[in-house]
C-alpha cells in the first residue's frame, strides 16, 4: 500500500457518526475521501462533509457523501487533508493543489485540524517547496515586481498550455521560491500588510495531529498548538 | 455648482499631459473623470487612464479616455478619488461604492493620492459611515459570526432586490456599524488577520492631498503623509 493512502486510511479512524467533517483537496486527502465513502455507503456512516474545492466537492458527491458549505454547519469537528511540507515546529505550507484559500477557511472553522503526509513532506525548516501566494488578478504583476524586489523570487503558476492559473475564487498564485523560510510568522505579516494578497500558504498554528506514512507504518504526532 | 463637481473640476487642475492616471470611482470622482475627458476630447490633453472599477471603465471608455491596466503601467502619477469620511489626521474609509480593492490596489500604485469630498465627509473620528470588508463568499456567514462576536455590529450588503451584494471580483461585502473608530491602525491589524477577508475599507497612511468642497470654495489640504 503507498504512504499516502495508508494516511488516509489511519485518518478515517478518527471520524465517528454525527460528526461534521472537512474533506481536504489533493492526492493525499483522496485516500481519505474515498474511505470515508466506502465507509458511508458500506458502514452505513452518518457525516456531513464540508469540502476544501471544487475538486473534492465533486468527487465526494461521486461517492455520495452529504455534503453541506462550510456557512450551513455550526462549526467543524475535524478537518483532514494533505500538507505540502511541515517543519519540525508543526508549521505548514499548502497550496501546492492550489486550493489553500478554502483549504484555510475550513481549517479556520474546524475543532479539530488533522494533516496526513508521508514521510517526505517532514523538514527541518519550510521553504524547499515553493509558497503559494493566492493574489487578484488586478494588478497582480505590480504584486509579482513587489515580491521580486523583496528577494521572494516570485513565479506566476501556470497552467500546462502556459494561461495563468486560476483557483476556484479566479484569482492568479504566485509560488514563491524561498528555499528556506527562517521566520515564517515574519514572512506571513510581510504578505498579508501587502494589497491584493488574498490568502497564503502558510498554515501556523493551525495543526493538531500530524499522521506520518513511513515505511514502519504510521506515526502519530500531536502538535500541541 | 455642486461642492462634488466644484472639487471634481479642481482635481483635473493637477493633471498633465503625459501622466498615467488613477481615476477613482464614485459620485464624486465622476466629475473629475467627466471633466478628464472633456479635457482630452477638447483640448487634446494626453494621459493614459487607470480605472478602480467597472463602472468608472465604462464612464471613462464612453468618454474616449486611453486606458490600461494597472499591471500594463510603470507607476501610477496620480490618483484621484473620493472617500467616504476623512478623519482629522488623514486616514479615510472608503468603499461605500463598493470599489474598495481595486481603489486601494490603484492607491497603492501611485506616486500621489489626491481625495476629493465635500465638507460633509470631514469629521473628528471614523465611524459614523459603516466601514465595508471586502469578504470571500465560501465562509462569509461564519466571518459575520466572528465580527458579531467581537461587537462590531456587521450587516451584509445587500442590492436593492435583497440579494447578497457582489463586488467587481464576485465577493460579499460586509459592512461594519461602528459608531467610532479611536484606533484604526489596529481594527485593520484585526481585520487583516481574519481569513476570508480580502480587503478592508480603512486606507490608512494613504492620502497626500485633500480636495474639500465647501460653500466658500475648495480647501486644499497637505495631509503629510
Amino acid at each position: 500500500m503507498e504512504l499516502k493512502e495508508l494516511v488516509g486510511l489511519k485518518a478515517a479512524e478518527y471520524i465517528k457518526d454525527g460528526m461534521t467533517v472537512g474533506l481536504g483537496t489533493g492526492s493525499t486527502a483522496y485516500y481519505f475521501v474515498k474511505e470515508i465513502g466506502r465507509r458511508v455507503n458500506e458502514e452505513g456512516l452518518k457525516i456531513t462533509g464540508v469540502t476544501t474545492s471544487i475538486q473534492t466537492k465533486e468527487l465526494a458527491e461521486s461517492l455520495g457523501i452529504p455534503l453541506k458549505s462550510v456557512d450551513e454547519v455550526t462549526c467543524i469537528d475535524i478537518t483532514v487533508d494533505g500538507a505540502d511540507e511541515i517543519s519540525e515546529d508543526f508549521q505548514g505550507i499548502k497550496g501546492g493543489g492550489g486550493a489553500l484559500l478554502f483549504e484555510k477557511i475550513v481549517a479556520d472553522n474546524s475543532k479539530k485540524v488533522i494533516w496526513i503526509v508521508d514521510e517526505s513532506k517532514m523538514v527541518k525548516h519550510l521553504g524547499a517547496f515553493p509558497l503559494p501566494v493566492e493574489v487578484v488578478c488586478y494588478g497582480s504583476i505590480q504584486l509579482f515586481n513587489k515580491f521580486n524586489k523583496k528577494g521572494y523570487n516570485p513565479e506566476f503558476r501556470k497552467t500546462a498550455s502556459g494561461d495563468y492559473y486560476l483557483t476556484d475564487e479566479k484569482n492568479n498564485i504566485i509560488d514563491l521560491h524561498l528555499g528556506e523560510i527562517l521566520d515564517p510568522m515574519a514572512l506571513a505579516e510581510d504578505l498579508i500588510h501587502l494589497t491584493g494578497v488574498v490568502e497564503h500558504g502558510l498554515f501556523l498554528d493551525c495543526v493538531d495531529t500530524v499522521l506520518v506514512g513511513t515505511k514502519d507504518g504510521v506515526k502519530v504526532i500531536e502538535a500541541k498548538r
